[in-house]
This record gives C-alpha cells, structure tokens and sequence, in this order.
C-alpha cells in the first residue's frame, strides 16, 4: 500500500467511522451473536497472496462489526464507561501514524516531553500537590502492579513479611496485584467496610497494629475514590494519617472517580490525597480519551525508577546523565511505550478544561436524577450511595421482600430482558450479599433521553412478570 | 466535535499522514532538539476555554513533529525496526474508532474471536507445533514477565528456592522481569555464550545440576533466538532437552527474530521450539503491524490460567462456563485490552504470507550483502555472525588495533558523526567488550539503496578523521 492507496483507503474510513458515530444509536449494544459463530464465518489459515483492501474493510463490515457489543453507543450503562472522543481518536491515529516508539528521550523526543507536561497539567487540574509526578501506563491493573512492586522495593525488608490491605470492595486488580508481587493469601487483609461500602479506618489500624506484634511488615494499603461495585470513597485522609505513622505505602486507586477531582466541588472526595505515594486514574475511563491512557502519580519518583530501571549498553544514549531528558522506559513494566500522550492533549485542548468539568458534573446530575426517581418508587431500592455517576439499585415485589435468592434471581431476569432489547447495556454486581443492577453514566453521547429511556425499560420489563 | 467535524478533520490528518509517508525520507531520521526545548514551547497548564482544531493541529505541526525521532523512515538503522505498515496503521484507526474494550468475551466478542484467529494463522506461518495457544500482549516485557510468573506459579515449591537462568547476552527485560517476580540477584543465573553469542548448553546443565544440589528448584531457563545485541541464537533444542530433563519452564525470546520463522530456510533456527512452554515474538517488530502487538505462545494454557484469573461478581457473564467464549483478561496482566487483533488481521490479509516472507527475505539477503562488504575490506571489522537482519560492525584503523579503549573511542566518535548527517540513524553495544556499530536491517521503506548511503556514510566519515 503506497502513500496515496493510504489517502484513499484512509479517507474511506474516516467516512466510514463518521457514519457510525453518526447513526450508532440505530445499532444494538451487545450483539445477537454465539461464542464460536464469528470464529467459525473466518477462514482457518492466513492466505499466501495479498488480497484487495476493499475486500478486507468489506469483511470488517460484514463479519467483525455485527460481533461487536458497542462501548460508544449512549445506550452503554455497563461497567464503567469507556468514554473516548472523536479528538482523541484523531490524537490516537496520529500516534499510530508516525509510529514512534517513546522508551527514552532520544528515542521520541517530543513524545517524552509532551508526556510531562499534559501529565503537569492534568495534575493542576487535579490539585494534586507539587511533589506528584506523573507518568502514563497502560491501565490501571499495571499501575496497581507498579505501586506494589515500588512499595516492596521501598520497604527493604524480607518481602515474606510484607503486608497488603485493602477494604472488601476494593478492585479484583489489587488481590491481583498482590499475588504477581509475591504476597500470598495469608499476607492480604481484607478491611471491613461501613454501611457506605467504604473502608473503616479504625479496623485497618487494629489489623496493622496485630500485624506489627506479629513481626510483620505494613507494606502497602490500597485506598479507593469510587470502587467498581458502588462508587464508595474510602475515607483517604485517615488511612494516609494511618499509612504516615505505620510508615506504609499509600495507594490510591481512582481508576474511575479519579477524574471527577477535576470538579472542585467533587474534590472533597479526594481529600487527604497529599498523604498518599501513588494515585492512579483512568483518562480512558472518564475523560473522553480512549483505551488505552492511564495516568499514574507518584510521590517518590526515585523510588520508582530504584524498581524498575535497568540500563544495558544497547540503551544507553548520550542523553542518559541529563536528568532534564527523562527515559520513561524506567518508569514502569514495558520497555516499549507508545505515544499516548498526544491523544490526552488534543483532548485537553479542544474540549478545555471547564467543558470537561462540565460533562463530569452533567454525568454526576443525571445519577442523581435517575437516584431520585428510584427513591420515590416505592418498590425500587437503592442499594449504595450515589456519589459519583453510578447507581446501584433493584426492584423489590412485595410478594418477594426479604426473600434474597429470590430477589437476586428476580432481579437477575429484569436485567437480562433489558439487555435483550439491545437499546441499553447494563451489568450487575452484588452489595452486601445484595444483588444489585448497576447504572453506570458517564458514555460519551448519553443523554438524559437516555437516561430516561433506561429507567423506562428498567420500570417496563417488571410489567407482567412479576 | 460532531461526527461531520470528525469526517473533516480525520479527512486532514489522513492527507498529512499521506503527505508524510510520501515525503519522509526528506526529513531527518533524529531531530536537532535538546532536553526541555520541546517542553519549554508548550503552555504550562490546559487551557480553560476549548481551543480550535485547527490550531491544535498546526502546533502538531510546528512544535511535535519537528522533535520527534521518526522511526518510519528508510534510514532507521537503529535499535530494532518497528516497521509498521499502512495497512496496520488503518487497522488501528478502526479499532481505536469502535472504542472496544476486549477484556472478555461478551464486552467485544468479535474482537476475541478475531485474536483466536489470527493467533492460529500466526502459529501456522511460524510452524508451531499445535499444542501451542496464542494471545497478544502490549510488548515482549511484558510477555517475559508473564512467563516468569507462570513458571513460579507452576513450580508450587517454595519461590525462595526458584533459580532463573539465561545467556549473558538476554536481553535486560529478562533479569526485570525476574526482579519483578520476586527472584533476588543471588536467585538469577547468567549462562555464559560461546565464540557466536549463544548460550552453552552443557554450562547450562552443571549450572542447573550444582544449584539442585544446593536444595534450589529450577524454575524457568530463557533461550533467546534473536539477541538484541548481535541476533546471535541459543542452540533451542538442546535448551529444551534439559529443561525437560530438569522440569523447568522454558521460555523462548524471539522478541525481533522470531517472525523471521515463517520463512521455511530461516526455520532451523527455532529447531526445539516444540519443547518451549512459551514463545514471544513482536509482530511490531518485523512484521509490519504497528507497535504495540506481541504474540505471546504458551502450552499450557490452564497453567497461565490459574496465574492470572480473578472472577469477581461485578466481571461475571453468563458465558463463563462456555469454554468456546475465551475472556482473555484471565491471559495477562492487565483487565482491560485494546482490540489488537484487528490490525495484524488487515497486515496478514493485505500482503497475504508469501509478501512477508519475501520481506523477511530481502531484509536477511540485504543484512549479508552489508555483511559481504564490511568482510572485503581490510580496516573493517564483523563483530558477530549476521543469521538474520543485524550487521555489528567497527571501524579498526592499523593504528588503533588492539587498543580496546581506543577502539571504543573511535567508533563512538564515528556513529556520532554518522548520526550527525540526519540521513540515517544507528546504535551501539558492546561484544566480548567491543565496542561495536549495530546495523539493523528492517524498516519498512529502507530499500538497498538506503543500505548503501549507510555503508557510505560510515567509509566517508572515517576519512579526514582518522
């Protein structure tokens, strides 16, 4: 393909993704499709001879696309939100284009730098403390990842002593995170949460305390603003008070409410984010850029690179002694990096930093909108706070009150008929043993029509089953 | 930005990308920039007010590109080659536009059923025996650290006890990764290489023998084929042959030269690839699909299973039980995924097999038409075998010879002067102690013409210097 069946092909695309944004509210959410039935209408071996592109994108169309469940569609209420913008999928493209690979300075130059200051940027924007730097990875699973190893690295003692804590509806990625650092099932405590589903600081001190005259180590405690299950907020200043005196690390994981600390009056939600050693939050979660952009902050960047650089001869460079020409392969796992820094800044730049915080307030407005309507059903129950843009609820029949499994099977069957309809997409968790439906807000072209129309189906698909 | 400002913006960036595809081999390869020039262009905080596209663009223009490194061109001689093609880079543009999230098989099952597939053509071309299953990975870090854990996982015994062992000549994601695994210094076992670079097998097995007799498991050996350094390749089947012997995992790092194995006359390298538990190798080197794309092969799949699974309520769907539906955020690292799979599919299905042979081909046949000119004259020197697309060379004046430091010297001073030109760019290692000039053959549009400016280059600015 010579640069100008690039332009051809390449404007086809464009045209055609255009389209799609355009109609995609006329498509299913999750399609009607098998496991096994798209694997089985493609061909078992790659071909020997090169085949036309208009061929390929046909085949994309008419094979891959109807097996696609559509995270951009303003019917998507599942997990969480996986918001991308059209400005940065023409950052992304750029990146891609020019086909850069950013492990040091030398290497991608304007990558690396435009790195530090939309990272600069989105800290400000965050008010966070001066003394947080910030560097993309991946997701956040990988940042988790990061800060264990950096706080296993910290503590210097004999990592079998090290101790992990995090609350009961902490991310499945934490536990995760702990067992690839080493720290087996006896060394992870599961913290108590509150009524609220948020840590309870006193249980964690006691455990650390324990802990300590049982000549173990406090290596890390993870905090969460906005767990996956409910959007709880763990109380952040009190375990970092907790974290300074036992002298642990202090994580913070935001993957999700993370980006709502742009809004000042959500910012209360972050405080005491001083006291930690690492923060991470997902700009491809909330923050209109796409899949995969994760910032991560760290206090004690010295730390960080003792764990994770490693300099052989084929890398050095001339600029490896000017510490104003950062590397960031050191910065975590991958020694390759893309340049996913240009996307963040086109998406800083064209929306501005008030729209952005004016979407995530819109976002929060309609979870509370869509709470109140739930709270003056009287068969509707919610089952979490709604601090952020998720709200966790579900229908209790008389018939069934105070009857769980019933309730759970109940409630299970509602959300599969609504999925059914293929206007919406939402996903389930459980709340204190309690089956709930989450409504997760916060897609890039969700409207309240949108948010209305959920709640119709929800209110709908009760009708004549019950 | 509307779906109609997307189709015209994108409509631009694709003509800029033409244009730059078209015209890259005016610019220079590394760009005349120093540490913070870049960063000191650009505002210090985002700006409140959303600003125009085409502003956005313009400083793209003027301030990125002008400081990035561009490894597309034909002169990119340096490192390895991440010799992506158009093709790969329009599979990324659609992939990135439809948002997907591919960490299981109901969020985007398309996405997964596709990576089934194109892992299956890849193990074909490259001849893997069937028992092999692939997934792809960001980066090859990423892949080796994923067999590290598995291997710890596996060997159930007392991690304190594992011992790790490859070359001298492994390349520095190998000891990282074993480091992030937890398996201290005294745990890492450096193989020494005979007069090739490649690993010695029967130092190997007394290595191996006097650690079990010690009371230490062996957990995992890496074979490389392919060094970074010199692309020298560790004798596979004899490797594989003791780690059966010796119950320890094998891992192959076939990061660059891997794809060379789908080339019939390139294949006795990977000979005993059949007795690997793993196999990396990154079509995002020399296999024209844009970074980041790793294959990742393994045998045992339930092993890498039972490393990374973690089921909680809230990622639960109601095809978990299928074993047809794959949820491939059990198979690494991290939860979420990018849909891959979509830009290898277009790059095998575009060139079609037989094309990438041939550009495996041509890039080897160019690797020893350099290696043929370095050997015909007198003050030049090969530094190592040329297998695959890697010439290492250096310049040794009769006055010099024998003086290390001076050699050292010397050649440094003449890569930079070469690196100076802007035509080209190359790096540097160091062989048994020598210092010596890689050549990396493989770039996307480097044709022999632009092998002979390097081979130019390099005679020319010995010249008045000498």
């Amino acid at each position: 393909m010579d640069p100008e069946q690039f332009r051809t092909h390449g404007h086809e695309i464009i045209d055609w993704l255009a389209d799609y944004y355009r109609d995609i509210e006329s498509r299913r959410v999750v399609p009607e499709v098998v496991p096994g039935q798209i694997r089985g209408a493609l061909p078992t071996s790659a071909p020997e001879d090169g085949q036309s592109f208009d061929a390929i994108l046909a085949d994309f169309r008419e094979l891959i696309v109807p097996g696609m469940t559509h995270w951009g569609h303003p019917g998507w209420f599942a997990y969480f939100p996986s918001n991308s913008s059209p400005p940065s999928v023409l950052g992304e493209l750029l990146s891609s284009g020019l086909g850069a690979q950013c492990m040091s300075w030398e290497t991608s130059p304007a990558a690396t730098e435009l790195e530090q200051t939309v990272m600069s940027w989105y800290a400000q924007l965050l008010g966070l403390p001066q003394q947080f730097t910030g560097v993309i990875q991946d997701t956040a699973s990988t940042a988790t990842l990061v800060a264990f190893l950096t706080a296993r690295e910290r503590a210097g003692a004999d990592p079998a002593r090290l101790v992990g804590y995090w609350s009961s509806e902490a991310h499945s990625s934490i536990p995760k995170a702990a067992r690839i650092a080493g720290m087996p099932i006896s060394r992870r405590r599961v913290v108590p949460v509150d009524r609220n589903f948020a840590m309870q600081p006193a249980a964690l001190d006691k455990m650390i305390a324990a802990d300590i005259a049982d000549g173990f180590v406090p290596g890390i405690v993870v905090g969460t603003m906005g767990t996956t299950s409910s959007t709880a907020c763990d109380p952040l200043r009190a375990i970092g008070e907790i974290c300074q005196e036992r002298r642990a690390w202090f994580h913070v994981d935001a993957a999700f409410g993370g980006s709502a600390g742009i809004v000042p009056e959500v910012r209360p939600l972050l405080d005491g984010i001083e006291l930690a050693d690492s923060f991470v939050t997902n700009p491809h979660k909330w923050l209109l850029t796409n899949f995969d952009c994760t910032a991560y902050f760290v206090r004690d960047v010295n730390a960080l690179l003792q764990t994770f650089s490693i300099l052989p001869e084929f890398l050095r460079t001339k600029h490896d002694e000017n510490t104003a020409a950062v590397n960031f392969r050191d910065w975590g796992i991958p020694l390759g990096r893309r340049f996913r820094a240009l996307k963040l800044w086109f998406v800083f730049r064209s929306y501005g930093a008030e729209a952005l915080r004016e979407m995530i307030r819109g976002h929060i407005a309609l979870g509370h909108e869509l709470a109140s309507w739930v709270d003056a059903e009287p068969d509707w129950e919610r089952l979490a706070p709604s601090p952020l843009a998720l709200v966790c609820i579900r229908h209790v029949p008389p018939a069934l009150a105070g009857d769980e499994p019933a309730l759970a099977k109940h409630n299970a069957a509602l959300l599969a008929r609504v999925n059914a309809t293929g206007r919406v997409h939402l996903t389930h968790t459980t709340l204190a043993g309690q089956y709930a439906i989450r409504v997760a807000i916060g897609a890039f072209r969700t409207e309240r029509r949108h948010v209305e129309d959920v709640w119709g189906l929800l209110k709908n698909e009760i009708g004549d089953r019950r």
